[in-house]
């Protein structure tokens, strides 16, 4: 009996990525792993959490609603927190405005189910997130990628790939994953225009967002279009749909995300995330809630002081040990460096011999391509090692470039 | 702006079930509700939640595993401890087989996106779970519906289905949501070998198996086709696919269920399961394996002695109660008892008499039905009210009902 026969068209266009792959090797200890884009378990808020966890289950009607089926929409304290931090002057948001998923990935695939259709012309950065284009992919997208440069996407490709019929735009405009680029202001301004005058749909993915290391970030690409718009008017005439996480700031396992969508699309999302999950976790969700309004400032504040010093350790070492041909993004941000290997260098092959002499995983970067370029480039992340085992891996890694570059000359 | 006509052909064929709307009505703390099948918030081992998560927390390796991102498949204590719990003599399965899900309702999810393309035609009973027919719906697939009796689906019908081209087949077969019936031992055989005969895959929904009241269910579906198939066979030849959770025994706000799938299916869920939300809380996972593998037994069997004793005093009330002309099943477990009214009286119209009058709540059944009928049928939860509260309020609806039926006849 053959089950590829009884899949759907959708499953038989969705093979395992190769982070997936990767994943499996991480699992052996020996590995010094700068694959994932995972924050650093030493920095998790565990005391903040042991004691917001007693004081719920403290709490006999709060323990107990927190075990229980819940809205759908998500935990009403957590959307008004939402909703709250997220309005400007321009751009005034509610809890119906803020749809809590289980976290930003799901945000993604609700969105893909709502607004994507077999062979809907999608734009995508190249580079782009890998997780984004597997589940777009589950819908059979048309993708369109749009060139980068070291300030992100390049309006001239975007109106290009508008032109050629795109209906929705996916971008991380801070400190993207994998890239490490972010768009500057007047960029993000150019990107909104182009949006509305060709009538498309921007997916904007914050997860980096608040990790910045060198002042914060632009305002996002849904404060521009609220700034844009006017006062009042993106509740009807917005384009922008924003998806956040705490997995980056919190902790991943709380599987909390959030998307900011205005009222109509917001509604359906609803419907989409009953038929999908029913609901996020409450106890998860009120997890997330306490944590945001009580340490979420100070707690980010230490994960940029850390954070910052590991991509310092990074982008130093890797000024001194890489070959002059190997190119890399100097982030603002975030969790990644990406890497430009000479042409003809693969990083995969590049990523075997890493992890059998030097014991140092990475990606490869051709997954972050939709449409299978980028053999020569690879992400690093610098989140979870400290800056003494940056060096030297770095130092390693370089040599082994150098080696493998020679070797390619040669 | 419209966002109607930037919608999906998917996302355009699924609007808000009424269950959803309901839902709202209950927050009225003024409601004493029959509608959600929803456990009792006053059973849930608070005490065992407490000590488990104490122990997780003092655990330095264990805590931060707990937070961290996680592998797709699940967590494997708990995947090994599914396998071992629902291996047979003749269905060997290893944690190969098992998929940790955001709930069953993910399963059905990650099952209707590997296996339902639109217009692909899938058997459902009549009546079956809404939530079901709701996910389905967003893959558009055409519903065939299979006529039940006081045992469940009947061959004859669920045969004639399976003639007119089905492919799938979707069954409760304990203590159905939402009728209430349970298919006996031979009906699940002959089921079996139709299924193999017209090669159409079983999704079995196990949901409430565990919560009988009369002794235990008959042998799963699952566990019907390792014996049909013979030993070793289910793993390349087996049609079944058992969905699990632990939000009917423990508790929901876990969202931890999961799915048992021959390999070959297995893996392609898992993709889909990655692109979908990455993986489930390991947090919530870790608590679920702990609490399943220390108290699940002896705490179910509590369950089933608090809530047998208000299936006993909902079915003691009908009988006294209710006008002869109204039918309604008395089953063996679950979680509800399901009324067929006289054609004629309509049940959504009779709920907002009820709501107005009674502050009675119910869940009419048309939503139940695929295809719109069932318009005189309701259905009744019994699982969060003492055995006093249900005389009194069964008592007074079925006089409400009484009074509509006079009123029609007049």
């Amino acid at each position: 009996m053959s089950w590829t026969n009884k899949f759907s068209e959708d499953a038989r266009a969705i093979e395992a990525s190769e982070i997936r792959e990767l994943l499996k090797i991480l699992a052996d200890p020996n590995i010094l792993s700068f694959a994932g884009g995972i924050p650093d378990p030493e920095l998790f808020p565990m005391a903040d959490i042991s004691s917001i966890r007693n004081t719920i289950e403290l709490d006999p009607v709060l323990s107990k609603e927190s075990m229980q089926y819940s809205a759908t929409e998500g935990y009403m304290p957590l959307r008004e927190w939402i909703a709250e931090r997220c309005t400007t002057e321009n751009l005034a948001l509610t809890s119906d405005n803020i749809l809590v998923t289980s976290g930003a990935q799901q945000s993604l695939t609700l969105l893909a189910a709502a607004l994507m259709d077999p062979d809907l012309p999608v734009a995508v950065a190249d580079p782009t997130y890998l997780g984004a284009l597997q589940v777009f992919m589950t819908r059979r997208p048309k993708f369109v990628t749009v060139q980068t440069d070291e300030d992100g996407l390049i309006p001239s490709s975007l109106e290009e790939a508008f032109k050629a019929g795109a209906r929705i735009l996916y971008t991380i405009p801070d400190f993207q994953n994998p890239g490490g680029m972010t768009i500057p202001l007047d960029r993000r301004r150019e990107i909104v225009e182009l949006a509305h005058k060709y009538d498309v749909v921007i997916l904007e993915d914050t997860a980096y967002r608040t990790l910045y290391y060198d002042g914060p970030a632009p305002a996002s690409l849904l404060e521009v279009e609220g700034d844009y718009l006017g006062q009042g008017k993106w509740q009807s005439e917005g384009l922008v749909i924003q998806v956040g996480t705490a997995s980056k700031t919190l902790m991943p396992a709380l599987r909390v995300g959030w998307t900011i969508a205005p009222k109509a699309l917001f509604e359906k999302l609803v419907i989409l995330k009953q038929a999908n999950d029913l609901q996020t976790s409450c106890m998860n969700q009120m997890m997330a809630f306490k944590l945001f309004s009580s340490i979420l400032d100070d707690h980010v504040q230490k994960l940029r002081e850390v954070y910052g010093e590991r991509r310092d350790a990074m982008v130093k070492a890797l000024r001194r040990y890489l070959p002059n041909n190997v190119r890399f993004t100097e982030p603002a941000g975030g969790m990644f460096v990406w890497l430009q290997l000479p042409d003809g260098l693969d990083a995969k092959e590049l990523l075997a011999k890493s992890l059998e002499s030097e014991k140092i995983a990475f990606v490869p970067g051709a997954a972050f391509h939709a449409t299978g370029t980028g053999k020569n480039t690879l992400r690093l992340s610098f989140s979870t090692c400290k800056p003494p085992v940056i060096d030297d891996a770095m130092r390693r890694l370089a040599n082994l470039i150098a080696a493998e570059e020679r070797r390619r000359v040669a």
